[in-house]
């Protein structure tokens, strides 16, 4: 931490505030400055952020905090980039690039099962569907919830696709984790700290999504909540920012990938649906993704986008995704991955 | 629902419309347009939304809805303002501006009566402080749990006011209810749905805050979900928004108070210490508070800023706070409310 | 300057930072901390920002500034608010809340003074009213041009009332000049600095507006570029930023008064025509700048909004006008304020 | 444009509104709903922002525009892309994919020389160079000026690249002409409409620059004022738009590049350089926006960061820009677009 002292701050004020980080258990240091003095606090990084109350010390003009929150999210604790494994033989992270699809939400046997039979044929590796829906409206579908589970385990087994789904109650997570392959955290859940904590004692992988106003140090303090519980298996999502721009639904901020790869081990996808909200923008937007070094992807795919009950409007066809998918393996080898066949 | 055909459209495309619009429940009626023709769809009101998927036939460019999606909190369905009763005496939305004071957290027996005592010296009719708090990091102080809510038991009991306290898990809500007067939503929660429905089944006043990027929308969506499952006492709480400005912790909103008013029976108070993070900001965001038309305001004070566990910077001392307690009485009483002495 | 250096940096780099330093002007100052190393800049204020290109350095995180990067316009050059003198016995920043008023656009004899008449009669002190309009369309009303301000100089004849008016292009600024009485710099200009260096060269009030994405620090930057040319009379303008939400045309950041007082001598006013978009929301956002501490409002009235050429629905008609007035003036007497009869 | 009537208008309000539009030289159609009436006006599209003061009306609750409000900008007048031609054999939209790079500022001979050199060597195909900088800070660098345009031209004689330099103020515009091949227009002046309308009258390319805080149809409009005063050749260029995240100098919108395509014959650029402010970032993103369908970018190089007057932190080495070049080439490829060797 560096304090900056008031220009017109005097010597009783700068004792005040020398003793102050002495009694914290930091050794202050002044720099005297030309028109005013700045003190750093010297010590344990962690808990540093107790030195903010020094802001209401007489004689303070601010506190400017200079080092990373997180620890277990850093590259500092682990310089290689993990490979978050989903199940044997498939993991986020690694040389592949993983494209996961699937409906926004489990509406039935039949739409599920045609769904995940079509996004396996194209190539996806995982299938995405929710069963609980967090939805603005409380008079909107809400999702079948176990019923939902239970479809999605059939398409399971019929395709052999692993499961990705999300939990957006503490109360659900054991009966979701009996389901889902991945527990996927949404946009409005990024701060529901309850909820992390419990994911972080799990042995799943986490699928956590960017809040639609989280700063990337907030996202990974979020991440380090489940990481500091135990649960090493993080996977984040970028999925698109509230900004004032309203001909995307958010601002897919693209450029997240490479600053978390400068601050994170932990691996990064991009989900163009949410963001973009326009199937027509999906394909693009993926690309740029494979492009800009992310090492996945997370798209809704929907027999009938027209008949869908949420997201009809960003929805790919099966017929789209097949062709998007042709096209994205060749930007992800330019890119340096692989994707299956 | 304006359905809003592309320039290209041929009579296909707009039949197909119709009749998916007739098979959705509602009445298509075309306007035939110079350039282009555009559908309303009339029909209830409720349910509309679904109308969205048109968006993904051929021949539409646009898909615009014109009604509001919520309705127990609009004045269509209550014309005249809700007066919420926290304790016999004591309405937030009636005749009296509310001025609910107390710490970021409880951090002790000694810390709690004394704030309590001195806030409602000044004038406070309500004391406020968190047992449960969400933190952007898992190192910092998390709060004191159930010795927490016992301490302001102790301080209502001391003093006569009620509380108001956070609740953050679903699992949470039935302890909490437990010692609190009025449960309160953080605006990290604001769209935790879960939360808010168990909160909807509670005889309690929820005091509901905007999410940092909520709009007013979705905010009383969310006040929605807890009117629909039969709770109708909702305060709501704007606390400032994520907005690109770094000279305060986030922007007040001050406009989000009329507009609410135009919108909403329930009642809207302002929290100006987390809406700006600095004490010294705290007293002129509040006459603005009263001067725009608010019911009340909600603010940190804390006996010894300097030590507090939390919010430290954005926190009153009491001699401010009754200084400021002084000059907005009479800012209330332009504005047509009184304060209690 | 305070230059962060990485966990990993080696002394070589450390040096190579300090050796750069010197050769810039300034002192080096290292803080050896337990997890890296801080090195303060001390020397010269103005001219700080050049230490930026340290950024740039083997080994270095960070850079971070901390101090204020304008001089004029701070507290710490002049102490004391300044009052900028509009005519003789009209000043905005002094003793009283200034009230501007008229028509987005002039767009004819009868109704400027029309509106003119009006507004005095109702304690306005000065009238405002645009003959060049900067259009997001080419094809929308682009003002009357010189034949615009000859009327604005005919309805000052005619009510004694000084005037406000815009200038959007360098090339104007003279003959703007030989009719205003303060020049008014719009939000799309605040940062366009021919503009500005050409106003610091006037003998003229300048009202300087804060762009719709401006942070307070850059406006203050803005206002620099006029003091700095040698006019000392801006006046400051606060009427919305751009956020997220779109229930109001922009979002009034009434905290910007408070936080503006804080750092520059400058007055500071607030348009809370632009900022809201909506008539109904000019009043109690009038009265929330009185109690914020702001010097005065500049506010859009137009005797038939049904008929303006621009800004119709965010127009007061005269009879709202009057009515805002009485009240307004009894909330800026809360705030220590007096408005003329 | 729909106007919405509210709940409780009667039969009076709705007449007044149909005259209205009548007068205003529209044909009004009523929909007939169940809680609330609409109307529709239909006629010619040009002008049709006049309706927006229906607004004031008694009885009308919004009032919805639903066609954009830009022509020659438009799909619907040429469907087809243009490609913009800067010198003969080089044009932005066509089948190349055009890389423009140089320093921030010219600084002198040798740095605009060498960077010539450099850039053409690794594939660039036009130097960037700024000789009028707009500043936040009056005591910032402010560009060469003339000298600068000179030095331009001696690095266009020397390797044979055609110059893209920014023009700040209305008054320079024919001094620039005389040297620049294209007309840059910065993210400060895109609603700069004086200088726009004058550039529409020159017979030159235009690049202009989205602004922070301008939406995608304010962007087209702005590229409406130039060509609509008879100047066809604009290049529009996403530079970042500003939000709440703070990791990066402004959030690059990617999927601004489709969202225009679908809109706009124009061609896109990219600038990565402004819109993340890190070196480190570049590349990355330029990937990206080759990936998602960009005709170019523009990216600042030079050979010595840690001396550049303005911007070093976000400008690339000639080495990094080369290995950059070579690897951009492959997705440029796979893209459907070729690059220069």
């Amino acid at each position: 931490m560096i304090i900056v002292m008031e220009k017109g701050a005097d010597k009783t004020d700068l004792d005040a505030v020398e003793q102050k980080i002495v009694e914290l258990g930091y050794q202050p240091h002044v720099i005297y400055g030309e028109t005013r003095n700045v003190v750093g606090a010297v010590g344990e990084e962690r808990g540093k952020e107790k030195l903010q109350i020094l802001q209401s010390m007489r004689g303070v003009e601010n506190v400017v905090p200079i080092l990373k929150p997180y620890k277990l999210a850093s590259l500092e604790v682990q310089p290689e980039p993990s490979a978050v494994e989903i199940v044997p033989g498939l993991a986020v992270g690694g040389k592949e690039f993983v494209v996961v699809a699937g409906p926004c939400a489990v509406e039935g046997r039949e739409q599920i099962c045609e769904t995940a039979e079509a996004v396996k044929k194209s190539g996806a590796r995982a299938l995405r569907g929710g069963a609980y829906k967090p939805r603005t409206s409380p008079y909107s579908f809400q999702g079948m919830e176990e019923d939902g589970l239970k479809l999605l385990a059939e398409a399971r087994d019929l395709t052999g696709l692993p499961i990705v789904t999300e939990v957006v109650n503490p109360r659900d997570v054991e009966l979701v984790a009996k389901y889902a392959d991945v527990m996927q955290v949404g946009a409005r859940n990024t701060q529901n700290f309850a909820l992390l904590k419990m994911l972080g004692q799990l042995d799943k992988p986490i699928l956590l999504k960017r809040g639609m106003s989280t700063t990337i140090q907030e996202f990974l303090m979020s991440a380090e909540y489940v990481l500091s519980e135990g649960n090493r298996r993080v996977i984040l999502c970028e999925r698109g920012i509230r900004t004032f721009e309203t001909a995307t639904r958010n601002t897919l901020d693209i450029s997240a990938v490479p600053v978390l790869k400068q601050q994170t081990h932990l691996p990064v996808m991009i989900d163009p649906s949410h963001a973009t909200g326009h199937a027509s923008l999906i394909a693009p937007m993926s690309y740029a993704a494979a492009a800009a070094g992310a090492d996945g992807i997370i798209v809704e795919v929907h027999p009938h986008p027209e008949k869908a009950a949420s997201d009809g409007p960003q929805s790919l066809r099966p017929e789209a995704f097949d062709s998007m998918m042709m096209q994205l393996r060749k930007f992800a080898e330019v890119a340096g991955r692989i994707m299956a066949e």
